[in-house]
């Protein structure tokens, strides 16, 4: 199979700590190493290095042949369904040869309500402290 | 055991479709039937009701003896870190006989990368369409 990168697209902010959470979490999908996952790198639409065209440019140039993008938002809005896609044509354009697939985003995913119950669930009980 | 709810706490939007995601979010997380969970609630920061306050007293309105608070937040930020805590040490001195936990928030949770290598990978192929 040839190289699959994810590419997790968030927002970008201009508190630098919320965009270095992001590039943490695509660290930690990374160390989880999924078999079906080569590489995983991080964006920004926006306030944040690198956006949507260099980081999909970037898992290229690091040798990706099919892009799964996946929209780290918890709502859709004109990001999601416009921005996103609008970078993915644009990307498609320059790179016919490169497959890319847009996940659905985060607030609307399968696996969204059971990762709330386990964060709920595996902590210390509940105390009023 | 008491009544334990949880309450997934959301920032809020003038989007009311961004809103209506939150409410369905906690639909389906109270869909799986928790057994260490009662009742799922959704409540909100700022924007949409029910706000955090009115959230947490609906949830002892409707029987909880503890309650599980979830920052439905990708980041740390004044909301996560100042906010919340505050609407909950209020809720506190009103309710000394309820308990509150507040959990980590989502982008910091360690379901999080699985969650999201399960939507990388369960659905189909990447295809350049």
């Amino acid at each position: 199979m040839s190289p699959r990168h994810l590419l997790i697209v968030a927002h970008g902010s201009r508190r630098l700590a919320s965009n270095e959470e992001v590039r943490r979490l695509a660290e930690r999908v990374r160390d989880l190493r999924s078999p079906g996952i080569d590489h995983v790198e991080s964006a920004f639409l926006e306030l944040a290095e690198p956006d949507i065209p260099a980081g999909l440019d970037r898992c290229v140039a690091l040798g990706a042949r099919e892009i799964v993008l996946f929209p780290y938002f918890l709502a859709v809005g004109t990001h999601v369904a416009e921005d996103i896609p609008e970078a993915v044509a644009a990307f498609r354009a320059r790179h016919p040869d490169v497959a890319v697939r847009v996940t659905g985003h985060l607030g609307a995913s399968e696996a969204l309500p059971r990762a709330i119950l386990e964060v709920a669930a595996t902590q210390e009980p509940v105390r009023g402290v």
